[in-house]
């Protein structure tokens, strides 16, 4: 398995079209490090090279991830280890490594594991929709394998240890991808923000920590892993994504009854742009496939086909764009492609205008 | 003739789907007054009413404007006089007038006539595109058919007089309407709108003194009317049009050159929101069509039909739209109905997507 062979199927974290509604998917990272071996920070090239070659071979060949894919950071160029991080399979900071750092995935995308990145081992279970429970008996099982193999780093005291103390414990973090364009559109998000905050859970961006919440995408998140069980970690977040999927409902149905003209016309105009804009920067067409995307949900957009939003949503990324192209290309060239490709899709996906009402 | 028959036929001003380039409509008027009688702002109610009974069957019988309609401002409501003003048949001014006040104008809109607006009569003669001396000649001949009948208010040392010392000597203010979006998008324009006001012209908004410059369009004419002769007026006004049009020509060459996908985007994205927002204020309907005026003009948009685009520009004003609706509207309803007529004219022009290159 390749990186291009990646390219070829829908990423896992979006769904591909399945009616997710609101939470667009549950994800888990587990946090796990070898017992008496250097944190990856502190290991240099070398260690971290042993480490990779011990554990790659007992990481693919686990039966609860089969059938399985290896990468090494080392070997792998700068657009692929994008790919994998638009793909949401890696991080940013290990799309950052090289010789020493790997990755393993399973096929479908839906679980991976990436070593030496900040820990030595950051387990990870994605499914769309809110689905926590599943996907934590997933990763549970994972992680119960691999220590078949392998000694964790843990304290009968603390928990797991982790190069960072704020995963030390269960070294999990539990987090749920929320598609909001609702609460934005109504002017609500800022005080359910500030809510969240409040009771220990991290509001994040697309793509976590430190980004900016684009395509009225948020991701929210457990910040607590230390005296607490991850049952009791996953159901509190539970909780509050249900409550925050009924805001998001009812701001929706009450923009729907007294604002529909402006729901159709946001609606509208996000593709009217979609469909005829020659420039689209990546971060205006994720807010524009938003809207695509609210508008599927509330049947303004009768004919507009969910499965090719997810497409766009992941093939306008610039990585991926990249790839399609065949060659790297400035983000000014980019944004030229990424219309073009957008245009392209709508017009296939359509045949004809779309049922705006 | 009634302002409902105007509405079934194209205004004359927009030149109704002719390619008239840059220069949109050439106009002239000249300010006449009758000797021995109170300027209407002296005048008073009365002697309004009796100037406008006497110049009424003179005017309705003027073998240069035949065939004509007259209409009272007493007699009309208020989205009449708007829908007048909105074709440029008369002033924003005279829509503000009642009893006393009238218009008399050609059935085909080229040629009108206020009444007891500021001076007792202000004759306009309108054509499509850049064509003052014929304008001159047809307004020429009305003058002298007019001065057959009634006595101008006259004075041998400054000429015609009128109620505004700004318009004593040839009463005539020359105007041309362009439409530059070349020089817009290039950042061009407020230089020149400088160097024009220098030489003593006057630059302004679609709707004359005192507005803005919605669509990109922008009417130029003259400032002195006293010590020149008309013809001179024209001649320079013609020249300084000419040179506009030479560096429109070439602010769009040269970006078609550069930045085709810039203008690509802006038409495109101009067509896409035209055809499916479904809130657009007036301004933002102007600026938008003007989008598509100039995507025809470069062939970027091969399917898109001039005399749609130019309809629109006509029926998509506050009047217009209330009239095809058949009743009063709020802004807001305005903007709705508006966007529903812009999305269905599209529509129907199209039947298939626009030739977006």
């Amino acid at each position: 398995m390749t990186v291009d062979d990646l390219l070829k199927q829908p990423g896992a974290w979006l769904a591909a079209g399945k009616d997710t509604g609101t939470v667009v998917s549950s994800r888990l990272r587990l946090a796990r490090n070898l017992k008496n071996r250097a944190f990856p920070g502190w290991a240099g090239e070398d260690e971290c090279e042993r480490i990779w070659k011990d554990l790659q071979p007992v990481l693919g060949q686990l039966r609860s991830m089969t059938p399985s894919f290896a990468l090494s950071m080392g070997e792998i160029d700068l657009l692929d280890k994008q790919v994998l991080f638009e793909r949401h399979l890696m991080s940013r900071e290990q799309a950052e490594k090289g010789k020493g750092s790997g990755l393993v995935a399973a096929v479908d995308e839906s679980m991976s594991i990436m070593v030496n990145e900040e820990d030595h081992m950051r387990l990870q279970v994605m499914r769309p929709g809110l689905d926590l429970d599943r996907t934590w008996k997933a990763i549970d099982a994972m992680d119960n394998e691999i220590e078949q193999h392998v000694s964790y780093a843990f304290s009968p005291r603390f928990g797991f240890l982790t190069a960072c103390p704020s995963n030390v414990g269960t070294g999990m973090r539990a987090s749920v991808m929320l598609h909001v364009p609702g609460l934005v559109l109504a002017n609500e998000i800022n005080p359910i923000v500030k809510g969240v905050s409040k009771i220990g859970l991290a509001v994040r961006g697309l793509w976590g920590e430190g980004t900016e919440a684009v395509g009225n995408m948020f991701q929210i998140s457990n910040q607590i892993s230390l005296g607490e069980k991850e049952e009791t970690t996953i159901a509190n977040l539970t909780q509050v994504v249900l409550e925050i999927v009924e805001h998001e409902k009812n701001a929706r149905a009450r923009m729907m009854e007294r604002k529909e003209a402006m729901l159709c016309d946001h609606v509208g105009r996000a593709y009217g742009i979609l469909a005829h804009a020659h420039i689209l920067t990546s971060k205006e067409a994720l807010d524009l496939l938003s809207g695509l995307r609210l508008g599927i949900d509330l049947g303004i957009l009768k004919k507009m086909n969910r499965r090719v939003v997810d497409e766009l949503l992941l093939v306008t990324q610039p990585a991926h764009l990249q790839k399609s192209e065949g060659k790297k290309l400035k983000a000014k060239d980019r944004d030229q492609a990424r219309a073009s490709l957008v245009r392209e899709k709508l017009k296939e996906a359509e045949k004809g205008e779309p049922g705006s009402s």
